[in-house]
């Protein structure tokens, strides 16, 4: 593939959605994700996260509820109006939906661009009632190699699981694009940064790579949601961000994605992934079996 | 043994110090330790970590200056005046030292008690130079059942990869004690915490544990260190510290050890060990490895 033989492309304006879906209501939330998308790309975006679940809202009341927003990937309606509108603006988004697989629904991002249908995550790491509507993720922890640069995805409460960033970047992922709905973490103290920012701090950090996380606003049936959107460099600080906690909200990063490449060797001695034992903890050689769900 | 069926003791007074050594100068840096340790015994604490080779100094120029600085463990001068310390004032310690194994030498901690010699961990990522005069650790990341909690090492350098607080959770410790000599990382804006700080934190809260880093401080051979040594809960948040970055300081905190036990259960659909995905990246199984190089 001669994609992957070009060197990522530089720079690359990144936004990261920060938005307030409504339970339940896909056609209102479809629309504004849209419109979010529109004005994303004409600040000159070309890499664009929306969060989980952005178009059906997260905290579902019955297997019923979620099943009857689910759609096909990638024939549904959001993905078909995703696929329109990455098309004409020349944007890869990359947007959280309930996917339907059969009998099977899953929290997934869609990654389409402006050559149609990339391929699809499947979160991995389920968080609370998820379980009781939700398959886990069942394709590992995919890299699609991009004219831009190489992508990864992680879905939330997979970013508690550092092995899911050590999974990309061993697979050569330069960005891995996080859409999240964050809960609060007891004990917070006042003026610190999150805990789910702090993950993903050191996530990109110890990994280098870059980490575009959208998260949504606002409290739905009593549970408030964080906010606080950031872009992380592979040096682990923050490129933009962190968003507002309570308002809807683009950042946006003009980003080197060559820099993540950069980033893994630290010194003469030092390569982030070279210094991994394998021996302690595996090489971690069954990646090969992440299999990409993707288009043609 | 009976040690493992206790339950943790609560509260446990854990001391990081904070410390200058002088390059070489093995008789200062000793009765400096042993100074400090005194001070934390008679502030109550039951637990002491002190800094990485925190009786040698880091930056060495050279194997002989290495080699000869190294000592056997327990039987070495070091070890001796530690463990005469632990006995007569009631404390553990771990602390950072060169080991010497004929004609190897390993960037090691020794922990010792009241009862006497208790083991070594060795440094399994060595950082820059450390490459030329130590050899890798081979003996994993072991956990010791003590009579107050479970216990294990990680050094510095080790921090960088998450793996190593994964094994040592994975095998039930509630503490790791973080024997470290930070150096800065590129590009820290104002204000914000030390990467390595982040690191720990996030460490502690995505596998419930206690972190407790005691970090060096002061500019030795060119090379400025970082202190701000910090204690971290199992949630993640900030115990104690950060600590100064450039005073010699002693910080404490009251832990509850069952606390890094509880931690682990998130909410009735969620657990940190549990969730973990070993089909995806290894059910770690190898850990069975690890073997602490312990006393009787």
């Amino acid at each position: 593939m001669t994609t992957r033989a070009r060197p990522p492309q530089s720079p690359l304006r990144v936004a990261c959605i920060q938005m307030a879906p409504e339970i339940g209501n896909k056609e209102a939330n479809l629309e504004k994700s849209l419109g979010l998308i529109g004005q994303a790309a004409s600040a000159g975006a070309s890499l664009v996260v929306l969060p989980e679940l952005c178009n059906t809202g997260y905290v579902f009341d019955s297997r019923d509820e979620v099943f009857g927003l689910g759609e096909d990937i990638p024939d549904g309606e959001s993905c078909r109006a995703w696929g329109d509108a990455a098309r004409r603006l020349g944007v890869t988004l990359v947007a959280g939906i309930v996917e339907r697989e059969g009998p099977s629904h899953y929290n997934s991002a869609v990654l389409t661009g402006p050559e149609g249908y990339i391929g699809t995550y499947r979160k991995n790491h389920l968080w609370g009632e998820e379980k009781l509507f939700f398959e886990p993720g069942n394709v590992g922890v995919p890299v699609w190699p991009l004219p831009f640069g190489r992508v990864a995805v992680a879905i939330c409460y997979d970013q508690w699981f550092p092995e899911v960033y050590r999974l990309a970047a061993l697979q050569g992922a330069d960005i891995v694009c996080t859409p999240t709905n964050w809960v609060p973490m007891p004990g917070q103290p006042d003026g610190q940064l999150a805990m789910a920012n702090i993950l993903a701090m050191a996530g990109a950090h110890s990994n280098g790579l870059f980490i575009a996380a959208a998260d949504r606003v606002g409290t739905e049936r009593d549970q408030p949601f964080l906010g606080q959107s950031l872009i992380v460099n592979p040096t682990g600080w923050i490129a933009a961000g962190p968003a507002s906690n309570n308002e809807e909200q683009i950042i946006y990063a003009d980003v080197d994605l060559a820099d993540a490449r950069r980033a893994r060797s630290l010194n003469a001695f030092n390569d982030l992934v070279r210094d991994r034992r394998g021996d302690l903890y595996g090489d971690l050689s069954q990646v090969k079996s992440c299999r990409p769900i993707s288009g043609s």
